[in-house]
């Protein structure tokens, strides 16, 4: 997706650094956009439990400005490491985000790193010295020497004031590139990016803005999504402005996601609601949301819009669908009730599914299914009912139902039930049976 | 911390892509251990929306083999950006795993990136067009066309087989480095990597391994259990040999993590069963587990030990907790039924919670709580129940009662009720009551 984004330096990986490629000097003066490097510093990200997230705050601000993020990268706090991925950045990219790594201890090397790289002396600023003594003189504390390395800033560059810790943030303008280097804790990190960092890059960035629409389907694959949508998204590319589609699968769905870059607003959104639309007459009913709403949120907005009530018997999903449709705010205005009848007894009291209809077709059956929801929502008096039974396994299958077997029946004034095999192990499975007896849901409510 | 562990090449940035250092030929010689890096691969993990967490999983396996990560990096779909990665990785590092842009479409490029950065060609393996196949026809469709570009195999590389989705990984041995190719949907990565990848890097890996015990306490902040256990952690960084402790916040957990490495598992097995024993002598019933079970497992064996069915009746938590629990497999020799009585009406028809109790003291309240437990036991005829009512918001709140107050009961034998006001917004009201209302079931099972 960012293919085409990206204007990156040449093709020859690895690379022997060279400046700013004749690629990107074009593209900047034609007024298009510019893409960035990230780096997380911090051993604690290289571990099996921390994940870097700043980045997604920067990259947010990145692309408001039209700034795609050509890459990532994370490193421990480890000089060679360090040094190897700002040169890499460097090499290829014009926009250079640092985090973390400017602490007062021997492990914080960003500052010196970076300045290393660029050949740049490092001064201590008496004013960072006095603002780091007065932060700890207003909590009663004298200044532990260690701080004064936060003070040291490489000649010509422009020092971020940091309102909310120790370490202050630096900008740097080198050879037509823009290196910022962020203190780690995102409350100290994210108003500096958003602030100073955003103004200062906004120069660099250009008039051109990224313009994004998503769309998500469900009921079919990724690639028979692809099949059906890359005759008409090949065609974008060509287009002026054009339009980048990028395909992601999630459980159950997919999303499209589509996307242009711009000057003119008016034109770009024009651009893409022509392009959704083109989408939406293909897929038709597949689609469930083309403004990034989700499954259970456009659901809970039809139920709402006929006055409709929902009931729902679950067995194998074990409340999951029914957990999902009350993650949406307000859901206590159409959600019921919702039983999970895990044992066949409670399928007969709660449900008042027959006990023979369970023994001639099996507790995993369609009419076992189509007796569950119809049950449901008849003592709950509501408009609709759903029921879900199924085996999640990895215990429980057989010849015939083998594990993921799942019937699903919704029945509202009429009744549609269906059977589906879902691949995968026992969350996955509930996970698919909750995404498509939402859907199913859905389905029936768009066609009253 | 990973500081210790990198044995990286050398420290000239950038670089001219030497063969492994002089160093890192020390350091495997001696039995110290290697280093890795991860690549990911995705447009989608450059958007301000998704985070990379399959690398999560891979450092937990790489470290179990006593090999540290020394970085990580991202990229799009987007071919000079990911070889040049490569270029980086394969430079600087001994093991490179990289996830992601296997699927079927144009725009996933890792294989021939790898295959061309390495001078590989790239043949048709019917075996693998053949599995692919039957995965479509076992559901009734013909394999699209576009999957053929999956059976895509460098020469010489030997195909990871994945049970759970049709891109096959791929594993390349080159030049004294080890490459694995993995697909990014984690269900399909985990196991790959949990198990050829995992035996195929054991002979890479040195003589050091990472021993690691994961102690689960509930009930307690991450501020209150590092006071009452970094007394004692503190003592072990001097010991022999040394161990490290790292407290991890989750949704109403803890976890402690304690790590050492040693070349010598007995003694290491020994040093962290003592660790492990002092904690829990500490903590008490605050402990969930020291074997990595989760809070829903530790209760099912707990009820599984004591032949008691639970039965649920949830309002807020709309099914969460029930879901929760029934993603053990085998649930449903335990798990009676559930009920979510979202409205009034249900509470009283189905819980046989009365009306005058309601008008008394509200729908959230402690009175209402124990209603529903014992409601849903009686009726469900089970050993314990557990009633779940509050305000999830972000409606519905008021000064007495605001946003966040949730009332849960367990009612076995005797009866326990408990009033608390959790944080944050609807989703983590929930998250955190669900996990309440199972631990507070927990320590109740404990004590019959």
């Amino acid at each position: 997706m960012a293919d085409g984004l990206t204007k990156s330096g040449g093709d020859k990986p690895g690379g022997d650094k060279p400046s700013l490629s004749a690629e990107a000097l074009r593209a900047k003066a034609e007024g298009l956009s510019i893409d960035a490097a990230i780096i997380a510093v911090g051993s604690e990200l290289l571990t099996p439990h921390k994940v870097d997230t700043n980045s997604l705050f920067i990259t947010q601000v990145l692309n408001d400005l039209g700034i795609a993020v050509a890459h990532k990268a994370i490193v421990g706090d480890n000089r060679a490491e360090l040094a190897a991925q700002v040169a890499h950045g460097l090499a290829r990219h014009q926009v250079l985000i640092l985090t973390g790594g400017l602490g007062p201890t021997d492990d914080d090397l960003t500052r010196e790193v970076v300045a290393g790289h660029l050949g740049l002396t490092m001064d201590e600023d008496p004013a960072i010295v006095d603002a780091i003594e007065r932060r700890f003189a207003a909590r009663g504390w004298k200044m532990p020497a260690v701080n004064r390395r936060q003070a040291l800033v490489p000649r010509g560059a422009t020092v971020l004031a940091n309102p909310n810790g120790t370490a202050p943030g630096l900008w740097i303008e080198h050879d037509g590139a823009a290196i910022a280097l962020l203190p780690g804790p995102p409350r100290e990190m994210k108003p500096m990016m958003d602030g100073e960092v955003r103004t200062r890059l906004a120069p660099f960035a250009g008039l051109v803005r990224l313009h994004r629409r998503v769309i998500r389907v469900s009921g079919r694959g990724e690639s028979a999504v692809e099949e059906m949508v890359q005759p008409i998204y090949s065609g974008w590319l060509n287009q002026s402005p054009p339009i980048e589609t990028t395909i992601l699968a999630g459980l159950g769905q997919v999303e499209l996601h589509l996307l242009t870059q711009a000057t003119d607003v008016d034109g770009a959104a024009i651009a893409l609601d022509a392009a959704v639309n083109q989408i939406t007459t293909v897929m038709g009913a597949d689609v469930v949301s083309v403004d990034g709403r989700e499954l259970e949120a456009v659901v809970g907005d039809l139920l709402r819009q006929r006055r409709w009530h929902v009931a729902l018997a679950e067995s194998c999903t074990g409340g999951l669908a029914t957990s999902r449709l009350t993650d949406i705010p307000g859901s206590s205005d159409y959600v019921e009730r919702s039983v999970v009848a895990y044992s066949n007894r409670s399928k007969v009291e709660l449900l008042g599914v027959g006990e023979a209809l369970i023994a001639e077709h099996g507790a995993v059956s369609e009419p076992v299914a189509v007796a569950m929801a119809t049950g449901i929502r008849d003592r709950a008096g509501a408009a609709v009912g759903v029921g879900i039974t199924g085996i999640a396994g990895p215990g429980g299958g057989s010849e015939h139902k083998p594990v993921g077997t799942v019937c699903i029946a919704v029945a509202g004034r009429d009744t549609r039930v269906r059977t589906f095999r879902f691949p995968g192990g026992r969350e996955m499975v509930k996970a698919l049976s909750a995404n498509t007896a939402i859907d199913m849901l859905r389905r029936l409510l768009l066609e009253v």
